[in-house]
């Protein structure tokens, strides 16, 4: 590919499509040609790409023609529709809904953990879940140094999690509360301006929602550690970008806080912010915009002689989704 | 005290100090005259009591003649300095601040759990902090039922458990977000709005915070386990009140959903929200106000054979301080 990839986004005026965008130029991925694709309410409008307008196309018969990589950011539904003609049309397909992630056909990639199994795909490799990508990236690390026995993970997610419509919510609601109007709920099931949700994606099993179990399965996957007992609880808090999470983990081996420090410091993606005495330690308006995942408040769990606590911010538009795949589609066309 | 009881409130113009004269009247508590003590830049002002303008004093030699009971909400040094006058005075003190809480002499009460600990003060009755309260609830029945082994906490606080001032700061920085200028943060270590801070109390010792020991040590006391081990995280979020606690806990006897749901709706000043299909759980911005904690996201916890995950909140003005402290002062005085 000497004169560059041919790409494809689709789902490219959503909140990941649009980060997509910013993150194929931010890297120089060498991109020869961009097709944009959306729903049909944006045909005819226009993207940015390198200061060139993009005409937004929707996807029909004989779309991906040409198409040498297609990074998909259109919602489940879509993905498994157009996919598979994406693929059959020749192109790599790099999926961020969740139709295929727990397909065993289909590789659930983060590029720092486990590249090996991206390079094994048979058209179609996964991205995971942002509130997966950014809680296991600090767990592998400790999961190779002292094997996880379990791992229980609160998370503290941004709103920009739901795509724009997350944020256009939370921005209408606090503008309706600073000029002390009624506050309209529509994306999100109730207020989230100055509340928090125990509520993301829909109620599934056992009083768990789909999120919390993506969370157990996506981790178990992605580390290859199919039966590795995790307790997950996911929020929807009032923070446009970047989600946290609170993460306990018990491992057969103990690590001492040291060298949880050195393990996380030394892991390609993961930084180490972890000054108490500065009042230093990761955030998501701090986080927001960066690539890497952020790991602080690291101490020795007081309740367990194997385990420890610590907290993880990662921008989840980013790492969480278009950065992942597009280090993905970095690693394929290398 | 067939008159009724002459009550001093100290702080009286902080968050739980006005919560406390609210509660008061609401629950028709038996006032005979009300004293209202607050620091010198309050004094010259009043306080509304049933109607009546109460004038705000500083206390000083004497201040706590005649008063029978006196419910401090000013902090701690002003608990240490002026308590042990009230007592000597002749007064029973009710004491919200951490001045007295882990002192082996005075009883640190909730009273739907230990009122016997209460019964047995020598002149202080310690409150425990807001988030001790709201996870110690639910926790108390499942611990009768099938004895804790472990308790892993994160929890989500609400910017009043700072007091007026952090309420001002979360309006102030939003207001300025809405028109577009800076914020500034002063009372809280950074940026709260549309942020979460994983930082309350000062940092102590192995990288926790004061919050993360009191919650240790305090839901210790108040159950009578001295050594249940409690993995806690507490982070600040942007809502203005009421505390909310995921909570994992693991018992000796294995618990179930359904029994853990009818100990919770058997337990005093506990109520069970959990219908998932009606997307019904408790939240800050619909607890706010009430009086009883509320539980939901009750669920088998996947990872562990013993153990339950649910979500706790509580309006921590309310249960979580003023509404506690009149309840000790009900049952003592009765």
């Amino acid at each position: 590919m000497a004169a560059g990839v041919a790409v494809a986004v689709v789902g490219v005026t959503g909140a990941v499509g649009q980060t997509t965008l910013k993150l194929l130029e931010e890297r120089k991925f060498p991109v020869r040609s961009l097709r944009a694709f959306a729903s049909a309410r944006s045909v005819g409008t226009t993207v940015t790409f390198a200061g060139e307008a993009i005409r937004v196309e929707q996807v029909g018969p004989g779309a991906f023609t040409g198409v040498e990589v297609a990074l998909f950011s259109a919602g489940s539904a879509q993905s498994r529709e157009y996919a598979p003609q994406a693929v059959k049309a020749g192109a790599l397909v790099i999926d961020k809904s969740s139709a295929f992630r727990m397909d065993p056909a289909v590789p659930l990639v983060v590029p720092e953990i486990n590249a090996d199994a991206a390079r094994r795909h048979q058209g179609i490799v996964a991205c995971p879940n942002c509130t997966s990508i950014v809680t296991v990236m600090p767990l592998k690390p400790l999961h190779d140094a002292g094997r996880l026995r379990r791992v229980v993970a609160t998370s503290f997610q941004a709103v920009s999690g739901a795509g724009v419509d997350g944020v256009a919510e939370l921005r209408a609601q606090s503008l309706a509360w600073a000029r002390g109007e009624a506050m309209v709920a529509e994306k999100f099931p109730h207020q989230i301006a100055f509340n928090v949700i125990p509520h993301i994606d829909r109620f599934v099993e056992d009083g768990y929602t789909g999120e919390e179990m993506k969370l157990i399965h996506e981790v178990r996957k992605i580390l290859d550690a199919p039966a590795l007992p995790i307790a997950p609880t996911t929020v929807r808090v009032p923070v446009f970008t970047a989600h946290s999470i609170a993460v306990n983990a018990e491992t057969e081996v103990a690590i001492g806080p040291e060298r949880a420090r050195e393990l996380f410091a030394a892991f390609p993606g993961l930084r180490v912010w972890d000054e108490p005495a500065a009042n230093r330690y990761p955030m998501p308006v701090v986080v927001e915009g960066r690539d890497e995942c952020f790991v602080g408040r690291i101490r020795r769990d007081l309740s367990h002689p194997r385990a420890l606590s610590f907290w993880v911010v990662g921008d989840q538009l980013r790492k969480g989704a278009a950065l992942n795949g597009i280090q993905i589609a970095e690693l394929l066309v290398r």
